[in-house]
């Protein structure tokens, strides 16, 4: 039995992603966990250290997928706003939370834990903590909003913890063909005409410049490994033949 | 005299880079050469081979910023819709455009010339062409929205292409100081008291983590140097006092 589809959005916070100065390498990395996992990223929104901007696009996204993951901005200095303004796209406000202020206590001595580690322990009323195994301050979950720090390891990290709470839905299956030296504007129209008569299968085309040409592979995706199986299948066979037709040209 | 801030929106196209198949390198290199022109990436949507998803995404920047720019969709097979989706956008249909038919007429022989092909010549109704020195099927231009290819050398070759006719602002200056080896909850709250002090600077503390602590970076910017500067030696200042605090401690 197919169960529900279990959708994402995902919400990359910070002015250095935006500037340029630092190259996100989060989506990417999310992008293929939830893959994994059989739960489908849906969209992705990069927004600035900016609370407005924040709220929109939580609130947006929480209310469009199963759940929102979001990475950045949740450290100890005066640009860390993530937890405040996650607070207030919930219509609530960021407060100490004692589990946390317990785990940043047992890391730091008490003349270490500073005003500005303590704001890594301010969390939205009502949220839960995601473990942090690599540097304590925890990252937290409210409603289906989970919000994780920037650094990758510590965001992967995060990600792996929160995980075994997740619901995962039927995985999405992919294989990979190979389109030989063949062009994209060779196969483009009898590759639409497969992808027209294979129904519950996505099929893309992916061209990569080596300097000279392209390199095209072509992807076939599905839920049910038949239906991907048939399309690979007549793709297969479009590429043998156009590949015969090419040797032998009229 | 401080010229209007210029702004910009990306939309980045493609099912490949939701499921992690592909990792994207066009933001982070968008985001660096709209910096160094003095325009202001504020916000990036990444979103799959949907045309409402497109629409929506397209409508919401081009009434935002000063510019958009996309990235992806415009080659020659079934799952390319970015033509069709701007064209929606806008409330027109794409076209075959004899300017963009006359350039793959120039570059492919008549029996080579596939319907696939000239999808890669249908744009919206209106759209100005943007030069593809790579495999000419050009870019286009629609109002103050770019549409530019997914494969990063063909879209650098686009934004190269592009920039003459574009609209520049003050450009951000920026400087990073290394804050050795002090970690951002020993600084973090005399960092927000500079913040606070200096109007018209933004100031990011950038940890990355090595493996075995943190490596942080304070990246002081501003439109105005004077106050770059000042707020530069603030921090520096108190990055001293700190360390010399850490070697002496009570």
């Amino acid at each position: 039995m197919a169960r529900d589809t279990i959708t994402a959005g995902m919400v990359v916070i910070g002015d250095e992603i935006l500037s340029g100065r630092t190259k996100d390498k989060n989506i990417g990395y999310v992008a293929e966990y939830l893959t994994q996992l059989g739960i489908e990223l849906k969209e992705v929104r990069v927004v600035s250290d900016d609370e407005p901007m924040i709220v929109e696009a939580v609130n947006t996204l929480r209310a469009r997928y199963t759940y929102v993951f979001t990475s950045g901005g949740i450290g100890p200095t005066h640009d860390d706003i993530t937890a405040d303004a996650v607070a207030a796209a919930f219509g609530t406000v960021a407060e100490h939370d004692p589990r946390a202020v317990a785990l940043l206590q047992a890391r730091y001595k008490p003349e270490e834990l500073t005003e500005a580690r303590l704001r890594m322990a301010r969390l939205p009323r009502g949220a839960t903590l995601v473990d942090n195994p690599i540097s304590k301050a925890p990252g937290f979950r409210i409603d289906n909003v989970i919000v994780m720090a920037g650094v990758p390891s510590i965001m992967q990290a995060m990600l792996d913890a929160v995980t075994p709470e997740l619901k995962t839905g039927v995985k999405m299956l992919s294989t990979s063909l190979d389109a030989g030296g063949l062009p994209e504007g060779v196969y483009g129209t009898p590759l639409a005409a497969i992808a027209k008569a294979h129904p519950g299968t996505s099929i893309g085309s992916y061209p990569s410049f080596t300097g000279t040409g392209f390199k095209n592979q072509i992807v076939v995706r599905s839920k049910d490994e038949d239906r991907m199986m048939a399309a690979a299948d007549a793709v297969r066979a479009m590429l043998t033949e156009l590949t015969n037709t090419d040797k032998n040209p009229l």
